[in-house]
C-alpha cells in the first residue's frame, strides 16, 4: 500500500505536485482538493483572454493539444483523484487527517494523509474602503472573475473605467479597457506605476507611454471611498485628490497568501506567507507548502519575500513531489524576475531596484543606459531604457530594470542567471551574448551598462543621477551643464535651464577653455556616451576631474520637464 | 610625452582600442592604420543593407545621431589620428617600428611605437577551385563588396543565384536574393546547413523552412568548378552531384584570420589565428592583438577556437586599451554564441553541440524539447525547437541550440551566462526567468529541457534519440513504437512504420496489458511529454522499465520521413 498524499489546492502548484509524484512513485495514492469548480488552469492568461489574445476561456483549461485538463483527465492520464467543490476545513496534525467539506452536498469527511501539501494560493486584496462592496467593482483572479469582468465590459458601453492599483495585473488590463472604448483612469497610491518593481526614474518613460495611449494617470492618490448610484452600482471613485466618475472599477492592488488553514493548524507563518525550508517543508515535516501561499527566499537580499508567480509555483510543485518521493531537492530561491506587456511597452526587471538596495543599507553603483535595442542602422531598432544596479564595493550584481518598445526579455534573463550564481559586473561584461543586427548590438546594452559601472568603480568618470542634478539645480547651486550634442539635436529637445553651455563634442577639444575651471560641470548628450567622452576630454585638457561628471542616462533618461521642438515644456521619455 | 601607440586595422577592434585608450590616457599618441578607405563601419550590417533593412549604406558608417565616423570625427572627437589607404608592410620588433606604405602616393615610412596593436581582421575564403576568378562571383565582407553585390543583383534581372556555403553570411543573404526575384540554390559540402553550429537533427526543421520558402538545397555537395560564358562571366556551378545554372554566385564559405604580418614578424600563430594571452598580448609583450585575426579560448571545451564576431572584437578592443593604459584586464574567453535570422526563422546556439562534445570524448546527456515559445493559448505563441546538452557525469551545461519561428534570444543568452559561471543543469532549472504569457511559459522551454536532463540523470526515464531509433528500425530490430497521441493528432502526421501501437494516453492505464512485456518499447507523442508520461505509467503497471524509453523530442522533432494528412511522405519539422 503506497503513501497517502493529500494536496490542498488544484490550480498551479497542487496539480504539478500530483502529476509529478505519480510519475515518481506510481504507488502513491494522491488526492487533490479544490474548493472551486475549475482546476489546473492558466490563471496568468486571464488578462489576455479579456484582450482577445486568448480566443476562448477554454483554452486556459486544456492541454496544448486541446484535451481538457479536468477531473477525468487527471484520473485517466495522471492517476490522480481531484475532488472539486471540496474545501479543506481543518488540519489535525496529531492524527494526520484533513477535515473536508463537500461544498455541494454540505457533507463533512476526514481524509487521512501520510504527507500533506498546502497549495492554497492567494486572494486578491479588497481593502475595507467604504463602498468596496458596490456592484461594478471587480477583481481578476479566477475564471469566474474573468467572465464577470468581460460581461461587465460588454454591457457598460464605452463608459469610464477606473483601475485601482498600478501593479502587474492592473497594467496588463489597460489595453483591454482602451480597446473596448473606455476612458481609462489609473489610480495608484504611490508616486509612480509599478512601484514595487521599478525605480522612480525608470517609471518615467512608462508614464509618458501611458499618457500617449490616453490613460489618465492619478499617481500618488489614495482611494478614500467608492460612491454608488441609486442601484448600489459604483459611480465614482473618491481619492484624496479627486472624485473620478466610474462605470466600472478594477481593483488590482495585489494579492495575499491564503494562510488561514495553515495558521489554524499551528504551522509557522512568516511575514509573507507560510514558512518553508529549502525542501519546501513547513514547520511540520509531514506538511509541505508551495505556490502563492508561501514565503520565498530572495537570493539577492537574503531576505524573505512574497512572489506570487506561476513560474515559481510550478518549480515548487516539482520540488515538493521530489521530496515526497524521496528525491531530496531544494528550492534555491527567487530574485523577483518579472516581465509585463503594457500596451506595447515591454517592462522587465530582476533583482533589486536601487531604492530597495539602498533601503537595505547597501552601497550601490548604478548605470542608466537608454538606447537602441539593436544597431541604430536597423529599421527594426527600438528604444530600451536600462538600469543596472550593483554593489559598490564588490561589484556584485544586484538587479536590472529594462523597459521600452524594444527587446527586454533576454537582458533580464541574462542577469537573472548571473544573480543565481552570485555574478559580478565583470562577469556580465564578459558574457558571450549572442549577437546579430536583427536582434542585438555588438556590445549589448547590458554589457555597455556593465562597462559604465566598471568605469565608475575604476573612478574613470563619475555619474550624476537625474534626481541629484535636479535637486541641486532647484536649490540654485552653481552647477554648469555642458550639452555636447549637435545643433540639430538641440532643436529637438533641451533641458529647461539657463546655465547650459552648448559645445558640440567635435568642437570641445578646441573650445575647452570656454568652460569655467572653478565650477562643477555636468556633461550630457542624448544618452551620456558623449557626456562621458566630454568628461574625459576636459580631464585630458587639464580641468579638475573631481569637478566633472556626466549625467546618468543623458537627456533620453531625464525624467523631468524638458523643452521640445514645439517650444512646449513637457514631461516625456520616449 | 605620452606613449606612442600604433594600431593596425580600422574596422572594429582597432577604433575601439583607440577611442577607449584616449579616454583612459589622453596623453597617448594614437595612430590607426587602415589599408582600405573606410573605417569603423558596421560590417555585420551588410546583409541587411542588401535586404533593405538598412536604408542607406552610409548608416553603417555614422553614429546613432548621424555623425559620420570618419577621419575627421576620430581626430576631433576622439583625438585619434587615422590614416586610411595606409598599409602596414612589416613590423620590426627589435627597433619597435612599423614600416607603412601610403597606397595612394606609394611612399614608404617607418612609424615608431611603444605599444602596437594588430587588428587586421579576416578575409573571405576563395578556394582554388577552377573558375573562381570568373566575374559574377561575389563575396560579402566590405562596403565595396556590398555595393558590387547589390549592383549585380540590380542588373541580373531575376535569374538564378547560387549561394555556396550554408554558414551565417550565406544564410543571412538568402532572403535578399529571394526578394529580388532570384531562383536561389544553396550549396553546402556538409550534409546540413549551419554545419558548424547545429547538430544534424536540429538543422532538419530549418531545412523544411528553407524548402517552404523556395530555396533549392544542395546538401552534401562539394563545388568542383565554376564554368563561365564567352564573356568569362559565371554561368554554372558544377558540384560533385550536379551542374547548377547561375547568373550570380555568392561565395560564403567562411573567413580566415589575417595573420601574415604577425607571422612575418615572428609572432606565435595558433591553429586559428594569432596566439594571445588573457591580456590579449601576443608572444611579444609590446604587441597586442584582437578581433577577427586572433585565436580565442573556448570556455566550455577549454580549447582554442576561431570566433570572428563583432561582439568579440569590441570586447577585445576595450580590454587591449585597458592593458595599454595600465588597467590590467583579461578576456575570459568565448562560448560560441550566435544568432541568425534566416527568412523569418530564428536560429541561435551557444556552447557545444552534441556532436562537438562527443568528438572531444565527452559523455553527454541531451534533451530535445520542441514546443510553443509562449503558452499555447496565446495567439502569438510560436514553435521553437530546443536542444540542451550537458555532461552526463557532472550535469555541467555544455550548450544549447534553439531555433524556430519563436523567441530564441533569451534562451541562448541565459545559457551563455551560465556557461561563463560553469553552471549545471540544476542551476538552470532554478533560474528565476521572467515570466508572463505574452513572452514565455510558466516553466520556460529551457527549464523543461533542464528537467528532462535531470530526469535522465536520475534514471527516471531513458530517452531514445531519433537517430538511434531510425537506425534500429532500419536494421529491422524488434522495437515496438507506442504512439499515445489522440486520434485527431494521428490524422495529421504519423511515423512511416508498421510496428506502431496506437493507444491514447488517457486509455493507457486501462490498456497497458495490450503491450508486449518482452520487447523494447519506445513511447512517443507530439513532443514527448506524454511519451515520458507513458513510460512512467507502463513502469507503474509493472513493465520492465529497462525496456521502456521515450522518443527524444517526439514527432515534432523527428527529422526523417513522416506521413502527413495528405498521405504524402515528407520530411518536415515545422
Amino acid at each position: 500500500m503506497g503513501k497517502k498524499v493529500v494536496i490542498i489546492g488544484g490550480v498551479a502548484c497542487g496539480p504539478k505536485v500530483a502529476a509529478r509524484l505519480k510519475r515518481l512513485d506510481p504507488g502513491c495514492e494522491v488526492t487533490v482538493l479544490e474548493k472551486g469548480g475549475e482546476i489546473s488552469y492558466g490563471a496568468c492568461g486571464l488578462p489576455f483572454y479579456l484582450e482577445g489574445e486568448v480566443p476562448d476561456l477554454e483554452h486556459l483549461t486544456t492541454t496544448p493539444v486541446g484535451i481538457p485538463r479536468d477531473v477525468n483527465f487527471f484520473q485517466a492520464v495522471k492517476g490522480v483523484e481531484i475532488r472539486v467543490h471540496t474545501q479543506a476545513m481543518a488540519i489535525d496534525r496529531a492524527r494526520k487527517v484533513v477535515r473536508v467539506k463537500d461544498l455541494v452536498t454540505g457533507t463533512d469527511e476526514t481524509l487521512p494523509y501520510d504527507e500533506l501539501v498546502i497549495a492554497t494560493g492567494s486572494w486578491p486584496v479588497r481593502p475595507p474602503i467604504p463602498g468596496v462592496g458596490l456592484s461594478g467593482i471587480y477583481s481578476l483572479k479566477t475564471l469566474k472573475d474573468a467572465k464577470q469582468f468581460k460581461g461587465a465590459m460588454d454591457t457598460s458601453s464605452a463608459g469610464k473605467a477606473v483601475v485601482v492599483g498600478a501593479g502587474l495585473i492592473g497594467m496588463e488590463c489597460l489595453s483591454t479597457l482602451v480597446k473596448e472604448g473606455f476612458e481609462v483612469h489609473l489610480v495608484e497610491k504611490l508616486p509612480h506605476v509599478l512601484p514595487a518593481l521599478l525605480d522612480e526614474e525608470m517609471a518615467s518613460p512608462l508614464h509618458a507611454h501611458l499618457e500617449a495611449k490616453g490613460i489618465r494617470l492619478h499617481l500618488g492618490e489614495g482611494v478614500l471611498s467608492f460612491e454608488g448610484d441609486h442601484r448600489d452600482r459604483v459611480a465614482r471613485v473618491v481619492t484624496d485628490k479627486a472624485a473620478i466618475e466610474a462605470d466600472l472599477v478594477l481593483l488590482a492592488i495585489g494579492v495575499r497568501p491564503n494562510v488561514e488553514l495553515a495558521r489554524e493548524a499551528g504551522l509557522e507563518i512568516g511575514r509573507f506567507g507560510i514558512k518553508v525550508d529549502p525542501y519546501l517543508r513547513t514547520s511540520d515535516p509531514h506538511i509541505y507548502a508551495g505556490g502563492d501561499c508561501v514565503e520565498n527566499y530572495d537570493i539577492v537580499s537574503g531576505r524573505p519575500v512574497y512572489t506570487p508567480m506561476g513560474s515559481v509555483a510550478n518549480k515548487h510543485g516539482r520540488i515538493i513531489a521530489n521530496n515526497i518521493a524521496g528525491f531530496k531537492s531544494t528550492f534555491k530561491g527567487v530574485c523577483g524576475s518579472c516581465i509585463c506587456d503594457i500596451m506595447g511597452f515591454n517592462v522587465a526587471r530582476t533583482g533589486l531596484t536601487e531604492r530597495e538596495a539602498r533601503s537595505l543599507g547597501m552601497d550601490v553603483i548604478t548605470a542608466l543606459n537608454p538606447g537602441p535595442d539593436r544597431p541604430h542602422y536597423m529599421k527594426r531598432s527600438r528604444t530600451i531604457y536600462l538600469k543596472l544596479v550593483a554593489e559598490a564595493y564588490s561589484g556584485r550584481l544586484l538587479g536590472v530594470q529594462v523597459l521600452g518598445p524594444g527587446e527586454v526579455l533576454s537582458r533580464v534573463d541574462t542577469v537573472a542567471a548571473l544573480l543565481h550564481k552570485g555574478g559580478t559586473v565583470e562577469d556580465l561584461a564578459q558574457v558571450d551574448m549572442a549577437y546579430a543586427p536583427p536582434y542585438t548590438n555588438a556590445l549589448d546594452s547590458l554589457i555597455v551598462a556593465a562597462h559604465i559601472i566598471e568605469n565608475k568603480r575604476d573612478r574613470l568618470a563619475a555619474g550624476c543621477s537625474p534626481g541629484e542634478l535636479k535637486a541641486r539645480l532647484d536649490r540654485g547651486e552653481p552647477v554648469v551643464l555642458l550639452d555636447v550634442r549637435t545643433p540639430k539635436e538641440l532643436e529637438e529637445v533641451r533641458l529647461p535651464y539657463d546655465n547650459v553651455v552648448y559645445i558640440p563634442l567635435g568642437k570641445l577639444r578646441d573650445r575647452a577653455a570656454e568652460l569655467p575651471s572653478d565650477k562643477e560641470i555636468v556633461c550630457l548628450c542624448k544618452i551620456s556616451l558623449r557626456g562621458y567622452e566630454a568628461v574625459k576630454i576636459l580631464g585630458g585638457y587639464g580641468l579638475d576631474e573631481s569637478r566633472l561628471r556626466f549625467l546618468d542616462g543623458g537627456i533620453a533618461a531625464w525624467p523631468y520637464e524638458r523643452i521640445t521642438a514645439s517650444g512646449a515644456q513637457e514631461k516625456e521619455g520616449s
